[in-house]
């Protein structure tokens, strides 16, 4: 039992965290914008925010940093895949309203710059826009040597949408049916545990790997060309799946007069980052979600579980555990979604379905259920 | 001589920042984004960057941070100005292409949430939400012990411009006429050298200041209501002055039929940051700056001078010396221009002139130039 660990213990106090945001929340005035004038707040059903008012569209700004699995990155100084880490953690986040990414912007801090790192971050940045099909807009390197031990990565990304076309989880039934969209790996969440894990095993990021990790959903960015076989750091830097392509191209196929499922069928779309799949239960304040056929979780998270002894319920509650987004559609129209999202990207399934039932989220497979986020 | 400070010695290395920025840069390819579709970049003349389309208006964003001036915040535990420290920085800079800001996102990295802190940066965002009537659309909080040491916090600000509206000192011409904005004090740059003149005088921040801090053009935020002795710590935490009022209104009263001048009357727009005086010359490639009328430099900036033993050069190279903003403008309606500005804002005057001897800022009253940027 002694080896037992959770997010808790890894030193992240999700309660303190919640606190915290409340108290910064509760400060902030109604904004100074009136309804109806470029830059008035929109509220949206099911509490999703950072929507604002631009003439026929709305736009959304989400802002997000790397977190903790920058550390790794540090440490190995291995920088090719945390410009793509930080784009997904903001572009996925506008999706999920229906939104289309079109600029970002970054934010470095470091103690000193330096050139080779800041080259690598560049191109890692680049590789990103060209992935998410946004502009870079600007960015800004500050050198806070008294502030930051080492390099913290975070962004903001600016998304777009007709207005009446926001998708908020609002029309959602019972019945509409989940479609699963592969993860890339364990992508931006998590990494306080995993990092946790890794030095209660004993392991160096630049070991070899303890598992097969060959997934057939995603592929491992190497680090160098190499034919040497893949270290246990490559594994955990993958980086995070952006799914831009395919859900804007979702989004604008289905606004076509041809197309045979319509925006409306697209009911609520769920980027699953930390708390797992508890994060469906904010889509809706009363229905529940049935998963009955997931996505298989990649090697490492089986790995990680029994390195660390991770509860089963604890790893869903932390992870992605393979499935980086779910799609909630119109029952009726799922075999086709799904098929289009099929045709454009390996592994996606419809791997469950919304109930009447309370508002829980149940993984029905292994028998475990979330009540909260 | 020992005792003389500036920049560089103070720990901050301007070139070796540039070299890591421009690294980044250099790898960043061209967006995938086509002209003509939203979110394509804008190239403005004089290399103003972070504009993208979207449809008939552009779009800005920017992004920075607070910098070092939050590791006084931090050792005070005194929050209420660092919001509009980080507001002030992003929507100061989107004026200057003559965007008006429209909302804003927070990042904040903390080593450990803490929910007082938070509360308090919440009450000063959304005081600067006020000031800069802005929209806060969002923020992140993250938990990062093994990255930062301290609070850091930078933010994002979104604004936009009809096409055709920016203002980008492309129509600059020998005359024009140079409109100085009072600063509020030291505003967000320079503090490594403020912290190692304070270290170097033997002060702490909590003592009484040793100078006369009365300036009228500003007003120094108290800590708590207090009737005490104004603090050093309080002045030089004094927040950075927003400039959305009143230069957003004057846009927007230039673009009026019957108003008396016009946008095109406004030349430029420039922000006095970290650089000082120099950064006017990111404005036009040829020609120069005569500064003959400066505004008063508040006695902080004269007490750093003589506690570090600073050069004058230095003093302007590095702090905005008691003007935050300046905008060129149309010699024929300069006066016109000035009277509107100082209704609005006390302290408003001219300053000096656009004059074509070579691409240089002249302070002429002090006898010192800077000729890069």
């Amino acid at each position: 039992m002694a080896d037992k660990m959770d997010y808790a213990s890894a030193g992240v106090d999700i309660d303190l965290e919640g606190t915290a945001v409340a108290s910064l929340i509760s400060s902030l005035s109604k904004s100074v914008r009136p309804s109806g004038t470029h830059g008035a707040p929109v509220e949206l059903p099911g509490g999703f925010g950072g929507l604002i008012e631009f003439g026929d569209y709305l736009l959304a700004l989400a802002t997000d940093g790397v977190g903790s699995k920058l550390q790794i990155a540090s440490q190995l100084n291995q920088w090719s895949g945390v410009g793509i880490d930080c784009m997904a953690m903001n572009v996925n986040d506008l999706l999920c309203v229906g939104a289309e990414p079109i600029a970002f912007v970054d934010y470095v801090a470091v103690p000193k710059p330096d050139p080779e790192v800041h080259a690598a971050l560049g191109a890692s940045l680049a590789e990103a826009c060209r992935l998410a099909r946004v502009t870079l807009a600007g960015g800004e390197t500050a050198s806070l040597p008294g502030i930051v031990t080492e390099l913290d990565l975070s962004g903001t990304a600016l998304g777009y949408l007709k207005k009446g076309e926001a998708i908020t989880g609002e029309h959602l039934q019972s019945g509409d049916v989940l479609i699963g969209l592969p993860s890339s790996g364990i992508h931006s969440n998590g990494y306080s545990l995993v990092r946790k894990i890794m030095e209660h095993a004993g392991m160096d990021y630049t070991d070899v790997s303890p598992f097969d990790c060959s997934s057939s959903t995603r592929e491992i960015l190497r680090f160098n060309d190499s034919s040497d076989d893949v270290t246990i750091g490559e594994i955990l830097l993958n980086p995070t799946r952006i799914y831009c392509d395919p859900v804007v191209d979702l989004i604008k196929y289905a606004q076509l007069d041809d197309s045979n499922f319509s925006v409306e069928d697209i009911r609520g779309i769920c980027h699953i980052t930390g708390g797992g799949l508890s994060n469906l239960l904010r889509l809706h304040d009363n229905l529940g979600w049935e998963i009955n056929n997931p996505l298989p979780p990649h090697p490492e998270f089986t790995w990680l579980a029994e390195a660390g002894g991770v509860e089963t319920w604890e790893m869903y509650r932390t992870f992605n555990m393979g499935c980086g987004m779910i799609i909630a559609v119109n029952q009726q129209h799922s075999d086709s979604i799904c098929a289009w999202l099929q045709a454009k990207m390996d592994g996606v399934q419809i791997i469950g379905q919304v109930v009447d039932n309370g508002r829980k989220v149940v993984h029905s497979t292994l028998g475990i259920e979330f009540t909260h986020y």
